[in-house]
């Protein structure tokens, strides 16, 4: 049987949300990586060192055992330098997101003001404190990523030492960035290296296939294809897996999100295998995120095997991307 | 109060089923349409003349007067010469699928081989029927009509004296078809006027705004209001309302359709209003059908009102577009 084993594999951009769906899932996610970044768009958000605080305290009381960090993020705002220096080493870093742009993100930035965000930008790159941006514009829902390249471009060249994380990208346009800009890196989920506009509304309409930033044209999943296959330095696996009830997700006003948490490294390797790029994941799974966060994660081997697996219905009500269908790889042990 | 009376209304493209769906849909039509072209997806499709005049019958016995005409169509196969004379009093219009492109189309043509459509187009172009035609290939779910368009100019070169309706067209590409060849027209149904693909999965997901084609780009409705506003000689008002059972609409896998028909011409005054086109609406709902197919309805006179007109949240278990919302436009007699 072919197995493949990857080391402390990480997920650079996960959704636990809080209370019982944090029990749920959270668990699912400490079981096969070794950490995660986790996202603050919370109700209310995470912007306080005693939110940041509690919630970790909650996550790390909801997994079972010591070996996941959780690595904690504050939700955007323009935060004074010495805020910001009292919580350097409790956060990972800060997660930007256009005001309700996606869920729970109402709170976030509504006008993308150099001048107004200097102090908090220049501070967190003095800190060292990377931005994760959710980068979407209002505009057409298939042209918000593009049209949220000019921001990233100012971002970018007005704080050359600020390290910038497009997360989820989707794009031609946002992986021809990569290598525009010294300090742009990215995120891609599982499911936009699977998934397009027609897998969500091409044949039926798909709801467990639905998520913002949506899933784009044939030639943005080749693009994404391309540097996450290669593991380009610059590209970190982030799940985005986000948990809602099923009830929120099969119903009129379909909430976005994709839940992929308990299956992320069984697709990766079937995908990665497909194209003979399996040796490759190591870097895109982890190796990468550790060189560009500076994180040291504890030491979790993960071995998967070429097997069919059929994904489950539902973990704990919520339904998970490719629900009861089979895919071709599965978690054999973990250690 | 502000008033507009339409003179025999006609729904160039509806989807009445059969069974209980046409007894509770068909009468909805026929209160405040003189007539509708009766598309033949039922299952099996409608081929025969037998299918033809039993689902007439069908229909008739679901109307509750006498005042409407359901104008009956056949399910494109290659059908003999011979045949097509046997039939041409009792079909105003033979309707083409590509196989498999939407609710019920599994029998639809798989190859467009002109060849082998020459007989069956030739008769039809002698007999003065016309060619329906739903334009999308399997292509990527936003590009389907505009690759379908070498098609079309393809059947309007090789029979030139056929007249071919692009059915519920959505794309600019379509629109600048109308004017390159003399025999191409065009449905444009009232959703299209109103929905880009923001209103499907831009914000939720909206499964009662969810059809095929899909509602397209901002650049393509301001195409489709172009020649709707203006009532261009060749567009005719086709609602392609498709009633599904709410079950089917909002569930994981849900189905394409947007129900129209108890709405269209409260919103289509709506629509026109807006863009102070009132005086064209007539024409585009009536007038240009009746010149482009010949057909002379019976007499009927709806007048609608400008008052708030709140949408039921269904019509015998069928969900409406705009479901519990207000509109500006409602029937006050019909005559």
């Amino acid at each position: 049987m072919k197995t493949h084993t990857l080391l402390m594999p990480l997920d650079m951009h996960l959704h636990l949300r809080d209370g019982i769906m944090l029990e749920n899932v959270a668990p699912l996610t400490a079981y096969s990586f070794s950490g995660a970044i986790v996202m603050p768009n919370l109700v209310p958000p995470v912007t306080t060192l005693e939110d940041v605080t509690a919630y970790k305290e909650r996550i790390m009381a909801a997994v079972p055992n010591d070996f996941f960090e959780p690595y904690m993020t504050l939700f955007y705002k323009n935060y004074d330098k010495k805020f910001l220096a009292s919580i350097v080493d409790d956060v990972t870093a800060i997660k930007l997101y256009p005001a309700g742009i996606t869920t729970n993100s109402e709170g976030g930035v509504s006008s993308f003001d150099i001048q107004e965000m200097r102090e908090t930008l220049e501070a967190m790159s003095t800190l060292g404190i990377p931005l994760c941006v959710h980068g979407e514009t209002d505009g057409f829902v298939m042209d918000r990523e593009a049209e949220f390249m000019t921001i990233y471009e100012a971002l970018a060249t007005n704080f050359p030492e600020l390290k910038i994380i497009m997360e989820h990208i989707t794009t031609k346009a946002a992986v021809d960035m990569l290598d525009k800009f010294d300090n742009l890196y990215a995120t891609i989920t599982v499911h936009h290296l699977l998934l397009i506009l027609d897998d969500v509304v091409g044949g039926m309409m798909m709801p467990h296939n639905f998520c913002k930033p949506i899933a784009k044209r044939p030639e943005d999943l080749d693009a994404l294809l391309s540097v996450a296959l290669e593991a380009h330095p610059k590209v970190m696996f982030g799940s985005d897996s986000a948990p809602h009830p099923r009830e929120k997700k099969e119903s009129c006003g379909c909430a976005a999100g994709v839940f992929t948490a308990p299956i992320a490294l069984q697709l990766l390797c079937e995908i990665f295998e497909q194209y003979d790029k399996l040796d490759n994941l190591q870097d895109f799974v982890s190796d990468n995120a550790q060189r560009i966060y500076g994180i040291c994660p504890e030491f979790k081997e993960v071995t998967l095997e070429k097997r069919p697996f059929v994904v489950p219905e539902s973990y704990s009500g919520v339904v998970p991307m490719y629900a009861g269908n089979t895919i071709n790889w599965a978690i054999e042990t973990v250690d």
